[in-house]
């Protein structure tokens, strides 16, 4: 899906004049994909992004068709076959390429320095992620002099979603909806946590590739059925535990569509749900609605939170509420801002996105937590994920 | 699968005497599965390794049943609900208690420098990496003079592999078979790319967790089929291309089991093979068995792929053949050593475990590449992967 982002681009040149930047240089997939609207299958990329909002992707061949010529001048190299150069050595020409022919012989360049929890590229198999030989390599092309960190820069303007991006979570969220049905109709006694979460991410790859212009699909998912479904306050992985009947079972869902991530959580009854599994279902629901009812420009983060844990303190459940209310999501699975917790500074602006996802875990009983993808909307909740959240 | 490895330890003993090394201090998955035989689901696990063959392993509570401690002292820490500290507190407080009660104060310890291109957590969505605030906490506790790289020793020691890690990557490639099978069974006119991808994936995860006491199982594959296949000779992504009769449809399939890799690939004709089909894969299987045979110890890296470009020479087709013979294959979906490739240097020792993928890629016609795993034995090929070979 190509296509510009005027927002996108007008706010980093202004964000990039506040900080007198010169340039921003990035390697890390979630960054690229920003930069240019591309994103990178392998993490050996690099995007140059100038101040007057023009930009350069250099890229291996094989993924120049992916590319966003509209946003950036691409740049292909050699990589991987006989015929090509040490990565490293190419890089470092094209880059000095990219220094002189956009003149940035002594600007001021903002690098990744800070990212330790990363957004994989497409290949998630085998990350590539900016470590020693990255940052010698931009010293010697831009003087480590001239080099400052980009990450808290990034960081708020990633946070500010544009109606260009908000479109794409959509995407991402709707695909996610296929394994989320997958889930459903096979979460029953008999089936294994490990057996489910496979099933959901078949169906997100199956369906989702193709599926209104979307290219590049994975889910990532894990299954707790029972004492499973307790564990999932933290995100654990799937065992061959078999689902019993009555069971709760949780699904953690991750999926990605083009670099834009969808984070939800959905819990059914495995067999009919008891009175103790309704009331607790609807507690939370009931948390969950109060709290994505507040996600609107300038209400504090932590008001957000509070929204919903009272409505669970009240019922008395208060204790089994052991984490946060919501996290970013974006170009990660995880975003750092916003974080709806108690005590948490900061207040919404428009279109941060936001997970909602209140949960009550009781020992020896099991977990409920529902998750969905809101922005802040200009008047109020603007639900990214659409998916049914009734108990099934 | 836990148990102990003491030749593993042996040599990490040894090669940091030679060194003059007291400890190693890691937290790159990859890294901390080779120190401690736990691999980490989150990413935010240190191991701290000390030349006398002790360690400790810090990791997140949830975890702690993943963890060995026959291998090390275990020290959990609490991570992600509201009662716990900031993580990298924590980390500073239990990396400090490490360095006092293992006796590391005025020591000289290694540290992860280099690896940029990095084999994920089990939580492949979003991984961990050394940046600048570990850079910063290891400098703040071990004191920034006596850290080193750790990378080199780290890379030669994981070329060569155990008994013990010989059989964990058997195991990862018979779980991969299980993706190998659904493939063959779906490969067929009428199917997209991607839904052939995720049926192999789904069948690693449901059947490969708690097969023969695998825990963390994931497959990532990609299919290319006609076009497809002739750009297979790099990873691409699986699009929702739609097989056609006679396609020839390959599948490059990795697979992780408990932080140990497979890297496979298969081809079959959707259809009855043709007479071209047949004649370039059996001159194909003829190279890989030929550079197979040579995976002994003190064979020259690039006599080993000499012996496949020479095959597929003498018949014709050596322009097609465009990549290297092989690559290390372990604790990383790609390893650096081995690399068998025209003109490397270096030779083979015992239990060294190289891919042996030979390929020829035909412009408009397509693409066939069959590869294994194989390590190097003390007489001979060690195949890890013993899956069928024969064109379906």
């Amino acid at each position: 899906m190509n296509g510009s982002d005027e927002e996108r681009l007008r706010r980093l040149r202004e964000a990039m004049v506040d900080a007198d930047l010169d340039a921003l240089v990035c390697r890390l997939p979630e960054n690229v994909v920003y930069l240019t609207n591309y994103w990178p299958h392998h993490g050996f990329s690099f995007a140059v992004f100038a101040r007057d909002g023009s930009s350069r992707v250099l890229l291996p061949e094989i993924e120049e068709e992916y590319a966003d010529r509209s946003w950036s001048e691409v740049v292909p190299f050699g990589w991987g076959l006989l015929k090509d150069d040490d990565l490293y050595v190419t890089l470092e020409r094209h880059l000095t390429e990219a220094r002189d022919q956009m003149g940035l012989r002594e600007a001021s360049v903002a690098v990744e320095r800070g990212f330790e929890v990363v957004g994989p590229s497409y290949r998630a198999a085998e990350p590539v992620v900016p470590a020693g030989p990255t940052a010698e390599l931009l010293a010697a092309v831009f003087g480590e002099a001239s080099l400052v960190a980009a990450d808290e820069l990034l960081a708020r303007l990633r946070s500010r979603k544009t109606p260009f991006e908000l479109e794409r979570l959509r995407l991402a969220n709707e695909i996610a909806g296929f394994g989320l049905d997958a889930f459903r109709q096979a979460a029953a006694p008999g089936r294994k946590e490990s057996e489910l979460s496979a099933v959901a991410e078949e169906a997100i790859r199956s369906r989702g590739v193709g599926h209104d212009s979307a290219r590049l699909v994975r889910g990532f998912a894990e299954v707790g059925a029972g004492i499973g479904s307790y564990k999932g306050y933290l995100l654990v992985p799937s065992t061959d535990r078999v689902v019993q009947e009555g069971d709760l079972v949780m699904i953690e869902l991750a999926t990605v569509v083009d670099g834009y991530w969808s984070d939800l959580t959905r819990v059914v009854v495995a067999g009919d749900p008891d009175e103790k599994q309704r009331e607790v279902y609807e507690l939370v629901f009931e948390a969950q609605k109060a709290a994505a009812n507040l996600m609107r420009p300038e209400v504090a983060f932590s008001e957000v939170d509070a929204a919903a844990r009272e409505i669970i303190e009240a019922a008395g459940y208060g204790q089994y509420f052991i984490h946060i209310t919501g996290h970013g999501v974006g170009l990660r699975y995880h975003e750092f801002v916003p974080i709806l917790a108690p005590g948490a500074e900061g207040a919404l602006e428009e279109g941060m996105v936001s997970s909602v996802e209140p949960g009550i875990y009781i020992p020896g009983w099991g977990g409920i937590r529902i998750e969905d993808n809101v922005a802040a909307g200009p008047d109020g909740p603007d639900f990214l994920s659409t998916y049914d959240r009734s108990l099934p």
